[in-house]
């Protein structure tokens, strides 16, 4: 039996891919449920409080008797297991902080594709999107993005390693490549670019990359290329 | 000097009131930064960077040498200190959830009346906010009240004593009784409703909300009372 189990959605990156990067990195043993024949159903169960009632939605990590929910819980804990995590207590606390941060930032990467309800499909909720995802170029992605760079005052955000903040961080660039690459062109972000360097030539993450358990983004996922909510042009 | 000073906008309950209750039931030492006369200028400061870059928003706290921000990292790091969270690992991290899923609820409280930006006032957005909200009330909150109620099979959340968390979840039932009274009414949690009066009843809690550290909810925190937002009637 594996290390770890992971439950998220099959077919896209997703939140899930927060976790994936740690685990990959870590050169963890984990399923990943989803992508197996049964895996629906099992996600499903796990909803159903299966495994446990404090669990509301994917990624859920099972590890032995600990269940837990919310991406930046998981990647610490995972993190912190596999010393992809800052030792002393400052810094884990920092690395926590930078990481719930960054989830808050893919929330509203979300929202502006879904900035009414996510019962029904981007199509049903186009002119609301359009005014979110104006808001979130002119002033949220700068915001964020800025933050990240600040934070980069050496190779890593917190402390002399790589931590699961620093795997966090390579998923924005390149989701925001991805979903926004005319307005993410704008932001002046040189530190940011080059840890997501780091993290690529990272012998575990280079691998995972270039498996076939690193899907592409997709229009299901977080990271969504809608080219009527990105810029209307790159200057 | 404070064991812990907290940097929260004064004049609003706000995210700062799940780390005031923590620190008060805990009869922690603490200063409330914003609600000094300096304070104002201290959070901008600390916004800043000068008490470290890694927080961009309050609700921020220091304590020695650590310093954290995003409420549910905060609560969780206050109340493993003092008692106030499992003491076994599976317990913490179900525990470090269900703190991190109410917070997601409290994003969705807030974006019913910020669907679009919160850079302009929620006049200005009166019409996405009426969808959002109208989803909100219809999906969203029966899914997290229900969430809340099917984890309590005792007295508390998580294990055998209260935590941090049960005290998160007494602020939701204070801050939807506020903002959505109909929709509210209109859910059935009777554990919840009595996990409520069980924290009311905690003698610091008591305390607390007797003294004018408490302050009333009002329209410039994330629970706001429109009632153009609210289901139309109780039935």
């Amino acid at each position: 039996m594996s290390s770890y189990e992971l439950f998220y959605w099959p077919g896209i990156q997703g939140r899930g891919e927060f976790v994936r990067l740690v685990l990959e990195d870590a050169g963890a043993d984990y399923v990943d449920v989803g992508r197996k024949p049964d895996g629906y159903k099992r996600i499903l169960a796990a909803l159903n409080g299966e495994i446990g009632p404090h669990v509301l939605a994917p990624p859920i990590l099972r590890a032995g008797d600990v269940v837990l929910a919310q991406t930046a819980n998981i990647t610490r804990f995972v993190g912190e297991r596999h010393g992809l995590a800052p030792a002393d207590e400052p810094g884990r606390l920092a690395a926590a902080t930078i990481a719930l941060t960054i989830a808050d930032l893919v929330d509203e990467v979300h929202d502006t594709h879904h900035p009414i309800t996510v019962a029904e499909a981007y199509e049903k909720q186009k002119p609301a999107a359009a005014e979110r995802a104006r808001a979130f170029r002119d002033k949220r992605l700068p915001k964020y993005v800025g933050y990240l760079e600040r934070n980069l005052t050496g190779d890593w955000l917190v402390g002399g390693a790589c931590s699961y903040t620093d795997l966090a961080a390579f998923q924005i660039v390149e989701g925001l490549r991805y979903a926004f690459p005319r307005a993410f062109a704008q932001v002046s972000c040189p530190k940011l670019l080059a840890l997501r360097d780091r993290v690529a030539a990272r012998p575990n993450i280079a691998a995972y990359l270039a498996s076939d358990r690193r899907l592409p983004f997709n229009e299901h996922g977080i990271f969504r290329r809608y080219p009527e909510l990105d810029s209307s042009s790159e200057t």
